[in-house]
């Protein structure tokens, strides 16, 4: 980071200062680890005892907040400190850049057109035919196969996969180990038990602002696309399968997998580990608890289910603290099974 | 695709057309987005109605279907619609071949044996030793270690990983990413808790006609072999430990993990994210449902389970049901026992 | 594997000799697929039978056992067999050396420092200011980012992948595949559902004699890092978000997840397609069922949990055999309703 006054980025921040204004910040810290010449961030009300006793020379606060003891540091009070935050590590960030010009170390086809600007790292394939924008960073070791297209200012990560006729947005990112476009798992039963490859001519496509994890696997359709649309976070060692959609500005946490023909709508959250299987619909700001197994559509937007096979969250909850005590609930019955035996005997009823 | 004649695709299926057996096709479309010269399928009767307003100039029918309406299209009539597409996706996708002969970019080392018409890729790497049968296509950035012997026919995607000494059999597909001959996960506790490395000596043995999805990792053994038998269809994301056998014609879905030395039979259907645990058998023909844990063999052929720990699959979905209605339950037996204390203080017996 | 001498192989295993100390060994087998010249190893009770059998020259077994029958190979007594085998197998596998010196095929930046002996492979990309010290094995198609550091006596297996600023630390396995330091999963909404990225800054450190299995992703850290401890050992497919901490010699088997911030203690065991939450802290020696879901800290040491959400081990399992009985036991507590209001219908009280 290069050296900043807290009153730039007071000004980047759209924040006001209380303390000194020329202290010089070139670095970024925890605010239980901070140094001179660092800024932190208090977002979270557990910190605010690190505050007082902090190095830091500068720390983004909320604009609400008033500290109720000493303080030796400059405070920036921000409308959202978290955001604000958000914002200067970005800054920061921009030095982390990979890399610029074409490798001589890569392979690219002469058919495919290259657009101002972008990086291709050392030992990057790209195939034939294949359209690539402007401003884009394809980093070391990827693979990009014949006839694919890819927008403007992506950032593709070492390792990075990408078969045959896919299409890729304008800010995409993938991390390392993506594979776009890998052949649907589809396969015919015939002559008993041998199976047959039903062949997968569909594609993916990726639209804009798309970021996804690490080693993260999106098969392409059998026919038509794989669709996931604008916005959508996808994490870590996630697995799509054909012909699935996802809606604009969904997040799905890591090792989801959605099965084939699954048509998942626009702002869900979905936990980690979730399975969801083939060929239903999941309605628009679902959200759907970790490990969860989703086997039927969810037609009711903004329903929060849980469970495998997942129900109504709140619902799922009552019947697992039931759970916890089903060897009381055994015994119970066992009791009162006795009980009314008892009772009917020693009575000269019936 | 190049141009056919409805009529040359009608003996390609062993079909019967009605309507005009001369058209020319030259492309493959859903039957909804239909166009002029392009083939479609119906196989699933909920598509029926887009028979009727398609703009493909042939569809491909079962051969008991009758339209109820007046059709634009030609029919090519055959036993079974699915496959038959399947079929003509087959030869659809023959275009789509990676290249051709070895790429100046790779690097092969001179005791490798490679067969004829294989294509190598840029920046692909096979190692000393290794045997390579013909026909293959070995793409960008795969690497084969020392002394691994492969077959006639595969089609290694980018980035796949064979470590040495593993053998791969004929017309083998491996999806982008896979790993195949990492170390098992055999560890030794001594000194108290500091672990030691069980070496892991063996190799992974793939028979003919296996499919494996995109990063699914498959463990060498310890001593021995790891072995997928002929058939065998994995798909993405999906874990093989060490010492692991699994049957012919076995299909398991993405995300699933077998730990080691289990063996599982032959024309098993796994789910997605299902675990079996290590040093059990799994009959022939079983059933897993998707997200079950297997923690103990099965032993009867075709048994069809569900849950964590598994068991019946009917059995399973009747507890669940009851699971659903535990609160409601947990009261009923809470109002019993208030209602036989009740009856038991109304009464002048003991 | 060399040729070695029955006597040396026991002054090696520190061990003693029943029969012939001249023996040539120059392979290690089964016990029950033993040849001549070749050794094996005795350690579960099971496996006695074919030491009568066995055509293997020398069997290693533990010093307390005494044939029952008369035997032909040769024995080689010893404190553990199965601790003294792995050590054989150690230096048997140690002619599985990837390959010496740099290749040419390389790109290595030139502000790089690399110690002496360490093995580069072709299509391996070094960057700026990277630190590696002596004796590493970097095999084929490895990325180490700008400013990583690593230490001595490194195996990173093809396609590892260490992102930039990163440190790992001596005697570190990385099998193939492995992601380290892709960004965290962290994105702020703003303006309605569209999310923002927050740049992740820290890094990844992972300490001395870890080992990491097959395509598993570590995330870096927002700020700060995210730090696996000595001895750690992570199975394939795990998910490691950005910030977590994982104490020493713990071990996690395949496709768990762990999410940010979370923070493991040290000799723990847990299981496959394990899931623990975000901003927890489990305690030291606990040990996870394999397919739990962590939902709140465990701060007992020693814990042993099962279930999703997890409790404690033995009461999930007495809960689970009550969920088999469910719909006998909602039978019963029918039937209870009925006798109970059929008892109360012919009674004279209320």
């Amino acid at each position: 980071m290069v050296n900043y006054t807290v009153a730039e980025i007071a000004i980047l921040l759209d924040g006001k200062i209380e303390g000194n204004a020329a202290l010089t910040i070139n670095k970024v810290s925890k605010i239980e680890e901070g140094s001179e010449n660092s800024l932190s961030f208090l977002a979270n009300p557990a910190y605010i005892p690190y505050l007082y006793t902090t190095k830091s020379s500068a720390v983004v606060v909320n604009s609400d907040f008033v500290p109720s003891q000493a303080i030796s540091c400059t405070l920036i009070k921000v409308k959202d400190a978290y955001q604000s935050f958000a914002r200067v590590l970005e800054i920061y960030n921009q030095n982390k850049i990979e890399g610029e010009g074409i490798s001589t170390q890569s392979h690219i086809d002469k058919t495919a057109v290259i657009g101002k600007n972008v990086y291709v790292g050392p030992f990057s394939s790209i195939g034939k035919n294949v359209l690539i924008g402007y401003g884009g960073k394809i980093c070391s070791h990827v693979y990009i196969g014949d006839h694919v297209e890819i927008g403007n200012d992506v950032m593709l990560y070492p390792g990075v996969k990408i078969m045959a006729n896919c299409k890729i947005g304008n800010k995409v990112v993938l991390h390392a180990g993506v594979v776009i476009g890998s052949d649907g798992f589809g396969f015919a039963p015939q002559n008993g038990n041998v199976y047959s490859k039903v062949p997968q001519t569909g594609n993916v496509v990726i639209e804009d602002f798309v970021e996804i994890g690490a080693n993260t696997t999106i098969d392409r359709a059998t026919m038509g696309s794989t669709i996931i649309r604008k916005g959508v976070k996808l994490d870590n060692l996630i697995q799509i399968a054909h012909n699935v959609e996802i809606g604009e500005n969904t997040v799905i946490a890591a090792q989801t997998g959605i099965a084939g023909t699954s048509k998942i709508g626009r702002d869900c959250m979905i936990g980690g580990q979730v399975g969801i299987v083939g060929h239903i619909t999941i309605a628009d700001k679902v959200k759907i608890a970790a490990q969860s197994g989703i086997m039927t559509s969810i037609v009711n937007e903004g329903e929060v289910v849980q469970g495998s096979p997942a129900f109504g969250k709140m619902s799922y909850s009552k019947s697992y603290a039931v759970y916890r005590k089903l060897p009381e609930l055994n015994t119970k019955i066992y009791q009162l099974e006795k009980e009314l035996e008892k009772l009917k005997q020693s009575l000269p009823i019936e």
